[in-house]
């Protein structure tokens, strides 16, 4: 069983993360988090602060000799602008934003000065667990699975996609949205939402979206149906759904094919001549009875 | 903190439930759990089992004198049916039905008989939530938080419901379903619905749909921002899709606020004279940063 | 990963038991768990109740055709008096007993009546966590692993054994302790413990006493020291010191050892020619850096 | 709920602790834990290195202005030696040392270099651990509650102590244990637990000891009877049983008690003229039935 905590503050020192549970022997680096760590970095119109970070986890515990040992490893993310931070008198931050943690924050813990609230519920969070889940992806990558995302909305512009994509197809959009500054693997749109965004910081507005995260290689019967918190779709929603900002889930294209009938939404079984089993199609987003069907899994998330 | 597990297999002598945590000296009867155990039985177009089962939950442990003890209350629901099925002779179920556990179950336990999966991961298991759910809802009571929930797309037709409602308009919606035969608040949608159905079992066939649930009265301050883990939105998401043939979840309008910008969708905090805080909408389903706002909370699962 | 819940008081309806995690495939009836739920009810100068009860469990839940599903596996044990008392008129029990959980429970739940507490904390519970365990062992003996126990010790009355068991020692003594009425496998100290009791009901007084509990053919490696709470030897502290009237339990002959020198307690690793390492002794217990050795692991508990 | 994370190697740059679930406004700096780390270093017969360490914790998040913030603590003690120890070239370790976890290590995670295991199995975790329960203590104090504790034997040299301490006779022995190299608030036992200590060192051997931990101004009415699992009791034997070198726990003088009859043990409540409940006495270490009595709770470890 694989568990973490993670801690830290916006514009505190560090960032840390244990992640505990780990196997021994898996071969990890401090450069094979870096590519996560980036990708959570780009993106047209993101913030001035990002250019400063840059963000490089380093491994503190559970690696000897470039191997995992077995023992709970620890990652620790400095913010590089802490000191300016440290220096500077903030005067108290009073005036709650709609939309973020800041008034229900105040309630909760009874702070007057918003910052104690803002501080932990900054997106900047979400690096501890960027590192954490690079380490649990190098664990995958050793049973060949990949998990990749890429945008497919932005502030009502979305991207045109072909349906029913194969795994190779999965693969190129991977690589198209890593080419995109908005992660969108349909060049057009990208532009268009890039255009979108740009409209939006003058209106000194935001966006939403919806982007797909997909595994691909998933072997079948990971989760199980035999209890509700075993079940591999209700935790996959859980754990998408405790992202800053994700305020809706759904595993394969659940919301429109509540509009249809169980024999157009149901992947049908198929038994060639030689015995095999196989499935045509995948809008179960590879998840039946809560576990793995081998097809590839992918969830949505405004 | 409160935990649970339940057991029982569809056609086994009886399904149980123990929930752990519970508080000393609430009020709890059987009687309390008959409402939310018929609701579940209810419905238009539902199996003939319903009518053999009339499903009663009794409470073996954890009550005395009409109040809970402090320790675990165990609930038992006796499976009427279960000696005519026990007198037959079975023959194996060997053919896997899409959208079910038949064939992940098999694989994932090496199940050759798939009776062995489809019995515990039958929609019958929810009784059992359904039951625990009913002792947790008397307990929100004493705080004045009421859960209710309605119907608003069957198959492609939809309920037609003014937007923005308010608790009251919300009580009526919770009454209105009670009465209708699909759950449906909206009398007209109700009908067609009614309809849609009845062409889908003439066709042999199923439908999907969505719902909203709601909670009333609900406190500022639950869940936090502080871990993912607490996040209320992201656990309520875990526990909905961990429900049979939920495969998306929604806190608030999110798949719909994605499309736009953040002055339309985030919920504004205004300041009267007095100097206290409200909010005049409540896009973000009642959950700021993972935590309740004090506005009602309410989310929709296809 | 097993877990389990326990619910039902001493003189409720039932006792009921949920053991989830189990694998799927293991032959499992009702009858493996009679040795261990009479075994619970044996022992000289135990009060009139043991006679009437004879626990059977019913196993209503995660079994089918004999062998467990791979579902939460559901126990029952009825409480065969419940019903004479039922009807009875009991007048509330309000002078709190020592050493019991009457006044404590009083305090920390707000009970008036006494029996709200004792009715949960009485031994009794320990028969639904004894059929839990008999599954447990049943998954144990497919791995070849016996766990047997007796008595060493009962108010002051020692047992005499003779030190440095070999497996088949230890198997003689679980033999001899099922044939003694006080579970004790030297007869002589039988016979003096059974007086030294018959004495103590005549005093209307209770005795305590030493037992130990030893496992048999353990593979090397289970627990581990990388975290805190995997750390077998605490784990299984935690669970021996949660059982009613167990107030100190000690891995191997700890207390004793105490006072020795290093020298003398660790078990020395001896290489032979062949290069396969062996331990002449077993002072640890069977467990080092909270991992299992291989040797037998024996616990003691007053 | 509180629970924490460590991690780290005795050699590695650094040890980390994250403990979640801390209140919000406990007022907290790094000053506040220097105590308890230096208590750890300290002992008559340590080894070196504890010399060079000099443990500080640094706190990198979850605290503000000197406030706990609600979000997770963050711990970090820098390994002083770590650059040393770096630059060298250390053969691998391969002669496993009874008492450790070098051997069952090397067999569990597949090392061949035991320093894999020894690294993490080393009594330098405990650090770390210190660290986290001197914050805890902070929070502890708010209520009034103080733990202590004190060595009572060493290798076979038992302190000399009068029975049935008052909590300012426990208070003396805290400030007395300070005092003494070897912990020990007998000053006659504390020189001869010297001796015996220069003794076993210049043979090259080590030592078993027994000390004693208390904890004064405990409210009632902490854990339950309600699960096995909520038993205070049982949850403090694992938590103790869980550190190095500890195979045995006791709550209140245990084994003692075993030998005797229960009116010679159980702590009699009397009952004064105003109707207020005491205990002259407190065998049962200051828990019943798994709840705190509100008497001092006293457990012992050897």
């Amino acid at each position: 069983m694989l568990r973490f905590l993670t801690a830290g503050e916006s514009h505190g020192p560090q960032l840390t993360a244990i992640l505990e549970g780990m196997v021994a022997g898996l071969p990890l680096s401090e450069h094979d988090l870096l590519d996560d760590l980036a990708r959570r970095q780009t993106g047209y119109g993101r913030g001035a602060r990002m250019a400063i970070e840059r963000d490089r986890a380093r491994i503190t515990a559970g690696v000897m000799n470039g191997l995992t040992t077995g023992g709970p490893v620890a990652l620790i993310l400095e913010n590089r602008d802490w000191r300016n931070w440290r220096e500077k008198d903030i005067p108290p931050f009073t005036v709650p934003r709609p939309g973020h943690a800041d008034l229900t924050g105040a309630i909760k813990y009874g702070h007057r000065d918003l910052r104690l609230s803002l501080e932990r519920a900054s997106a900047r969070e979400t690096a501890a667990r960027v590192a954490v889940g690079a380490v649990c992806r190098r664990l995958l990558a050793e049973f060949g699975v990949t998990v990749g995302s890429y945008v497919t909305m932005i502030g009502g512009v979305e991207a045109s996609l072909p349906p029913d994509p194969t795994p190779d197809e999965y693969r190129r959009r991977f690589e198209a949205a890593e080419q995109s500054e908005v992660r969108c693997p349909d060049e057009a749109a990208s532009a268009a939402m890039r255009e979108r965004i740009r409209q939006a910081i003058q209106a000194k507005d935001t966006l939403g979206g919806v982007f797909e995260v997909v595994a691909l290689g998933v072997p079948p019967g990971l989760g199980s149906y035999v209890h509700f918190d075993r079940k591999l779709d209700g935790r996959l929603m859980g754990a998408l759904g405790s992202i800053h900002a994700i305020k809706g889930v759904e595993v394969g294209p659940a919301f429109a094919s509540a509009a249809r009938q169980g024999t157009e939404v149901h992947d049908p079984i198929m038994r060639d001549e030689a015995g095999s089993l196989s499935r045509p199609t995948n809008r179960a987003g590879g998840l039946e009875g809560g576990i793995t069907t081998g097809s590839r899994s992918s969830c949505g998330q405004p």
